[in-house]
């Protein structure tokens, strides 16, 4: 089953074509403003360069947030339009589980942590166990002093953070947390497609796809203004 | 420091631009024979998508395998070349340490496991712990079995498994090793230029660089054929 994953919700857009648990392709920018005029550009050359037409592909995968809100938009636009014209499925997949899911294997607690306001973090925590990723919260909207002083007094466990918003904030995680805390490295520390596709195919096997129309942005918070 | 990473060590060719912890861009195509047609023409690419210009980069790594013959070398020679051209540094990175270090943070041991011949695998053990991901063992190159065998003899811990070998001898690891063992995502099981780039840059920041002409491919056995 070929799927081809969009993930909009930082400053780096990615896209990604997997056929099972096989990576075909995928590419990555940095960008900032352009995810509109980038989007759509990226996923032909992608195409293109996997020798695949737009219907050669049977389901969409989309990141659904928390994360920054036109991207994201764009994004889940991007992907309704596609799966609606193709009639081909669409699931939704939320970009904190797929920023967790690039750690699959990994013994112990995943926080990965997206930057939102200044001196605010969406976050949740995962456990890694027998070959899955669970969340143990729901989604989280935190200063992250508040973030780590949670994980001081709560967890008393071995925590791998990930993703921008643990880098910038990693001075305080390891003050607070000390040995406890490790940090995921620089090809882990943004979402990717490939992650988003393949948590897009498993929930596509375990028939949870759903309406169209039903798949929306998470928004931990009213829309919030990208950090730095 | 922008480096590009170069990865040609298997049938995925990926080409990538950070800067210190930053991905700025990556891409990445499942090829098969055509490393040699493809790298150029997607090097263009990335550094045109970040309106960058090749002497904008202050350094290049390339995967130094073990991997599949050929394709290592056009990977090897187009870095070589670039970097002689532009006067910049260029560091060899061991493919398996690369693929290793997509799981830092991990708690526990990774093995990460490249198909060498049909029924052989190259492989190395490794540890992840305080932030830094530290091999344990020389490059190897074993049996699937009798890797199996002495992870379940010599090592009784957890062990996450990665690379395109894990995949294809999951069934085998997981029968020798039950629950001690685990698979990493599909956004892993690759080794990743942006990886490869993060190792170079703490290379030369470690001022590990070497001569040009003493980077070279790492063969744990004479040339083998690719698998698969």
């Amino acid at each position: 089953m070929r799927i081809l994953g969009i993930e909009t919700s930082t400053p780096v857009v990615s896209v990604a074509v997997t056929e099972e648990q096989q990576l075909l392709g995928e590419a990555a920018f940095s960008t900032r403003q352009a995810h509109l005029e980038r989007l759509l550009p990226l996923i032909d050359y992608l195409l293109n360069g996997l020798g695949l037409k737009i219907e050669d592909l049977d389901g969409f995968a989309v990141a659904v947030g928390p994360g920054s809100f036109t991207s994201l938009r764009v994004g889940l636009a991007t992907a309704k339009a596609f799966a609606h014209a193709l009639g081909k499925p669409l699931i939704g997949v939320p970009t904190l589980d797929a920023l967790a899911w690039l750690l699959k294997g990994v013994s112990g607690l995943i926080c990965p942590v997206l930057c939102a306001r200044p001196r605010e973090v969406y976050t949740a925590f995962y456990l890694s166990a027998r070959n899955e990723v669970k969340r143990l919260s729901s989604y989280l909207a935190l200063e992250p002093d508040e973030l780590g002083a949670r994980l001081q007094e709560e967890l008393r466990a071995q925590i791998v953070f990930t993703g921008e918003g643990a880098l910038q904030y990693w001075d305080l995680f390891q003050e607070k947390l000390g040995e406890r805390a490790s940090l995921a490295g620089v090809a882990q520390l943004r979402p990717r497609a490939s992650s988003v596709a393949a948590l897009g195919l498993t929930a596509l096997l375990a028939k949870r796809e759903k309406d169209l129309g039903t798949v929306e942005p998470i928004y931990v918070r009213p829309p919030a203004i990208r950090c730095k």
